[in-house]
């Protein structure tokens, strides 16, 4: 069975979802729409496939699936008229900022039967899964603290800024979904400190540009997170879990393997510098975790309920950070 | 000149000191003391010096320093003495327990003019001192953030942790000094997050066992720590520095720098697990800073007010584990 | 301008090549022939293809350009039959076994006017790529040693071996072509040691398994090269280059970039146990440069001279180990 | 019982001994001679012994053991004397630069029942040890090849190379012993590789600095000695072990184990570059291993013998590289 796609959104990480879906032999990408024309014609072109409206896409008959790469304020919207309409749906991550608005539309989801599964890429990165691997296999014996390890080269555009719920939401909540499923517990309280150390016009804009947030759970377990908005050395992406038996660690990828000595010492390369080369593989094995689900009508891997959790220690790191206090996750979660 | 020492304490580190003062060509092993007989001659015999009584030592002419290696509750007392007979002065951290005991007494030390270091070996770290000087040269811009990882390889003795004043007192306390130095501003606030995860017995004991903490300077610096009182692979030392132009880390130490690879993989030795092997090199710098401190009549590296201040920070830690909130060093510094 | 493939082959190498030309946006591929029709139908099938017999890609006015996959002793034939049929020609190596059957087939591609690329995949794997841009930016300065160390997980099956020219021409070949690409000058002497000891059989097909050859220049750059039929720890691929002004090297390539510590120590997994995923990378960028210097109409990167000069080094590492002796590169290129 | 020494020559490596023996709890050093007595002065007021004549330490009832250090060519004649004299004798390598005056030798010695350690370091360096203790417990199967990178910091200056015997007898002698104790078996065939690429006075001298060895034994394992006169990079000291289930490495000695990393990527202190820094640890363990030889009344670790086949294979990789061929080790032995 070949699983058919659209594709809702030709932007940027849209791309990357096509890349995928062509890449992969279970599936075909059919249709593409996109609000601005050209978009979805370059991304039609490339791969071969046809241009339609959201509305024809939702009335197909030739389309199983559809993938949502258009802006946040549009998703859960999308992930609703799409599960109204029997699609198959895997919706980047955030399912939307409000954790009212998302817990809505999950219900929604949920009532129609869906098949949804929100985007956390980095739960298949090789290398990332490679640990959550030794993990269940006993190897590090029982978890006990997950270190997170996350900088962006970069900051974003300040207008990206202001429409994303700020550096929690918008960047920690990759290391939240990778936390919780690394800890296998679900965190209760949330303690977080934040500062703006990297460009004072972030702070002006309400967000904070340098994080570090440490998650606990019911028994015990912790997890730490420490975030920045710029890595001068690449895209910084570690995680390191010590347990009862040992630790595992991944370790960042650089842009080559090679090192260079000479008089001054050693030299290797900065890492990949963008998510997009970094996670290059975690995409495609994203993608095919998907088709794998709706082939084998199993719960997807990363679910509604993921994004939902994620988004609700975001709110409460917000909230921590102002008040300088430890926060419960079901202060949030009600 | 040659620096004539008299040791007090011919314990486990205090053989430590005899050792590094008799390497050192600018000092010399005077004498020991030691409550118990055997243990002195042992040292003396070792080491080629002779035993005396704390009280021969305070009055001796031939002995210009004293390293006090005694027991945690008898160090401010011992301080006193010695900084009134006009001796200088290496006592091992802590100087007591209690902030209000340590202040008191260090305002003893200062009004007898007396040189005073507090031993915080880890400054003296050949590769964490490498670590300061890249910092210090500008290689990494302005620090924003500070990780120090420190577990032990095993728990200590259940009677040193009702002695000791627990995690943050007697183990964190070197990271607090650490994250002191490497921060290069003090720390205005404290989150605390504490566990029992190692042994159930440590928690009757009313003491943690996993310990996460942040600390935020005025500036918005932050320093992470975590800490266990276990760790399979070794005794595990590590920092890094995350600053506005790069990163700087210090590596761990294993037991031999091979590297074994075979059909399960590529293995290397664990980490050196005492900490007088991982710090030897260290423990001959800081009596070499201490000798040449007192030589050049300059203040020592590490002072009574360093110890005060690292000892503050532990006081704010446990107030915030266990209060679930973010503790002001100002509170319990007064 | 798309460069319109026809691949002579469909083997597990054909296979690589076929995903190769349909992954670049400048190739497609047209057709696939194979002796086996069960074999060129599968790759027909995935890639979307036809199946056509090697006369009729030869009369093809739709095709530009062969991938030649076809055992070794077909090659050369094919070369001139498809340099006088005016197609670009991209031939696996070797050329063929015999120095004076590939002279002659140079001469004919020559006189053809044609363009011809032999495979050396290696020169394109991304982190040697990153070597020579090294050495060429002249960071070590003047290259003095190279070393290379290549095992293979197992040895090939004994019916590979008594066809495949033995250790020196079928393995040793990359390394001596790496050699010659990363000395920047020819090897003039070879001095080869060869010994067998991962399997007595392989002496008894009159092969070895365990080899080590020294390349001299005649400035008195060297090259060493190590190795051997076997490794537990799977591909095992280095290059190493020493100069003037410092060292360049590439590091091997994991299963995955992760560690595991534990009481036993440090663990990281084995290499990538197989070529074409050691380098999936490599074939795409070898395909890219032969459709770059196609539609350019420039030199390919590795031309048929590489080819001939490859397998004159094997030849004199032969003569070498047997003779025990220094062999001139001369004796055997005449 | 405590072995007491006499250190014959009080030059550079006179003090590391002289260090090394002080430092040991089983030995004291009692006197120390050499041709310039301020050398002698220095090494006595430094460590507390005697400045005496050879003659005097020869007749000496208070001397147990010899720790000769004088130049080369005096070696020979220094180990027949001392071992007339009954005394225990530690001799730095070589013997002599002639095979013939070193056989002659050992048998004066042998003749005389002393004991006789030829210091080869590099066995005693705890990396390098960790690396053998592997292949002994049978890690990584039979031996199969031994590879051996060695690189000085810088070219010693034109008169050592004079006297020195040259690069093989001088520098590649330490890795000719290091390849036959890895080997665990006698080089049979010696293959020879050399140039003048560092600096063309040397070669001028009749001299090499740039050179590779290949070693095969007669079941046919092989070791590769790769040496240079420079690497800017530090002292450049590794070996790798392959065998039939696997190879073991030692990795290099950095300054600090620190890591900087920038926008121009990630580095590491140079090497150590200095032999005495490098194999502080070494010497010392040389030294407590030949003092447990002579209590225990055992043969020491590293024999007359020992070096007497390192020198031949120094004396077979000169006629290797002069004559282009293989030279059997039994040509230059006799």
């Amino acid at each position: 069975m070949t699983l058919r796609f659209g594709l809702l959104g030709a932007g940027r990480i849209g791309k990357v979802h096509a890349r995928a879906i062509t890449g992969d032999a279970d599936a075909r990408l059919v249709a593409v729409a996109d609000a601005m024309p050209a978009a979805a014609e370059a991304v039609a072109a490339q791969y071969g496939c046809e241009v339609r409206t959201i509305e024809a896409i939702e009335a197909a008959g030739d389309i199983d699936a559809v993938v949502i790469c258009t802006p946040t304020d549009t998703h859960a919207d999308l992930i609703e008229r799409f599960a109204r309409a029997g699609k198959a749906i895997f919706c980047e991550k955030p399912v939307d900022l409000s954790l009212r608005r998302v817990r809505d539309c999950l219900a929604v989801a949920d009532g129609a039967g869906a098949t949804l599964m929100v985007g956390f890429n980095r739960r298949f990165d090789p290398d990332f899964a490679a640990v959550k691997a030794a993990i269940d296999a006993g190897t590090i014996g029982a978890v006990e603290m997950v270190t997170i390890t996350s900088r962006d080269p970069a900051a974003p555009p300040y207008d990206y800024i202001t429409r994303s719920g700020g550096i929690f939401r918008d960047m920690t909540i990759h290391d939240f979904d990778m936390a919780r499923w690394l800890l296998g517990e679900e965190p209760e309280t949330v303690l977080a400190a934040a500062s703006v150390l990297v460009d004072p016009k972030i702070g002006e804009l309400g967000d904070y540009d340098s994080v570090n947030v440490i998650l606990r759970t019911a028994s015990g377990r912790q997890a730490i997170i420490t975030n920045s908005r710029r890595a001068s050395y690449g895209y910084d992406q570690r995680i390191e879990v010590h347990g009862s038996l040992g630790a595992v660690s991944a370790q960042n990828t650089h842009e080559a393997r090679i090192e260079v000595a000479t008089a001054t010492g050693f030299a290797r390369p900065p890492l990949l510098d963008f998510f997009m080369s970094r996670y290059t593989a975690a995409y495609a094995a994203e993608i095919a975790a998907f088709i794998a689900a709706v082939r084998d009508r199993r719960a997807p891997p990363t679910t509604g309920e993921d994004g939902l959790r994620a988004l609700a220690l975001a709110d409460a790191a917000v909230l921590s950070a102002t008040e300088g206090r430890a926060v419960r996750v079901s202060e949030v979660l009600g």
